[in-house]
């Protein structure tokens, strides 16, 4: 699963490109030497910079008290070479399973979180916790992307995107319309 | 551009189906007499039940008046077969166009809002402001889905997901693994 090609410090402002199309993705996280690593298709881009990502973690999974108590995460792509182990994660519990061990997934040392990030995945995006106040009432944490990488190739990974009943697209075709923009709008 | 595929109404806890996977979405709005269209791809679900969308309009937009004094919006689903207008709509300003006469797009009556929904779009989520808690902050509104409807087919719309830089990825394969799924995870 793991591939050599090399991973690529990006501008954190570029975290849109990776996330804005609405991929699945893995968010790993610890907690006093316990590590975590959640299914999540619940968030969004919200700022450019600082660059900022909100999503939902619920309080019913394992990984809510880590990424609460450490505040820090790392919000992992994966692409179609793995699906399955998306499903799996997805379908089980931390409290019961150490995922990075069950899965056979490696977990390499973050730049700038104590938190370990899935090495097979495409790209890293290391996050702090900058508000907690909707997570009480709506579980929702937004993030600050503090240290972003991705692989070098391909351009356009093949992510996942899940639509609920046990289907998901895959990023399909790429349509670039540049030259129709505005550059302020880009 | 419009067809007559009819549009049919959906179960609140269906709308992930059509936002989860992360597609630019089209959202209109209305105020004392004036309507307005934007294109955002900042969005994420946010509950089942009540069914609940989290958006960010930055507050530089002109629809953030229009949507924060009538508490109200449609959030419309385009396809490929709208990608000038999605361009269009984001390069422009309601606040110099009347985006639904310049784009020839067709306002249909909502049912439980009154904001205009586009009729050539493939889905409709009439929403209503929830929580407005993190607007000033943020510019982040949580809406709940209040009548949602789509059209019969396709069953999986050709959606436009944007990366930024003028390029869009289009919706591609359908992959059901159903049957890997624990049913409560589905």
């Amino acid at each position: 699963m793991r591939d050599d090609v090399e991973m690529l410090a990006m501008p954190l402002e570029r975290v849109r490109r990776y996330l804005e199309p609405g991929p699945i993705v893995l968010v790993s996280s610890a907690w006093q030497g316990e590590s975590n690593i959640m299914t999540l298709g619940w968030h969004t881009v919200m700022a450019f910079s600082p660059s900022l990502v909100g999503c939902v973690i619920s309080s019913g999974n394992h990984s809510f008290e880590l990424v609460r108590r450490s505040g820090q995460c790392v919000i992992n792509l994966p692409t179609t070479a793995l699906i399955d182990e998306v499903i799996g994660i997805g379908n089980s519990s931390g409290a019961e399973l150490d995922k990075f061990n069950h899965f056979g997934l490696t977990a390499s040392q973050a730049t700038a979180v104590e938190v370990p990030l899935i090495e097979e995945c495409h790209a890293h995006f290391e996050c702090r916790l900058v508000d907690d106040s909707l997570v009480d009432r709506h579980d929702f944490f937004i993030w600050e992307v503090v240290a972003a990488r991705a692989r070098a190739t391909p351009a356009y990974p093949e992510t996942l995107h899940y639509t609920g009943d046990g289907v998901f697209m895959v990023a399909g075709e790429i349509i670039d319309r540049r030259g129709q923009f505005l550059p302020q709008m880009l």
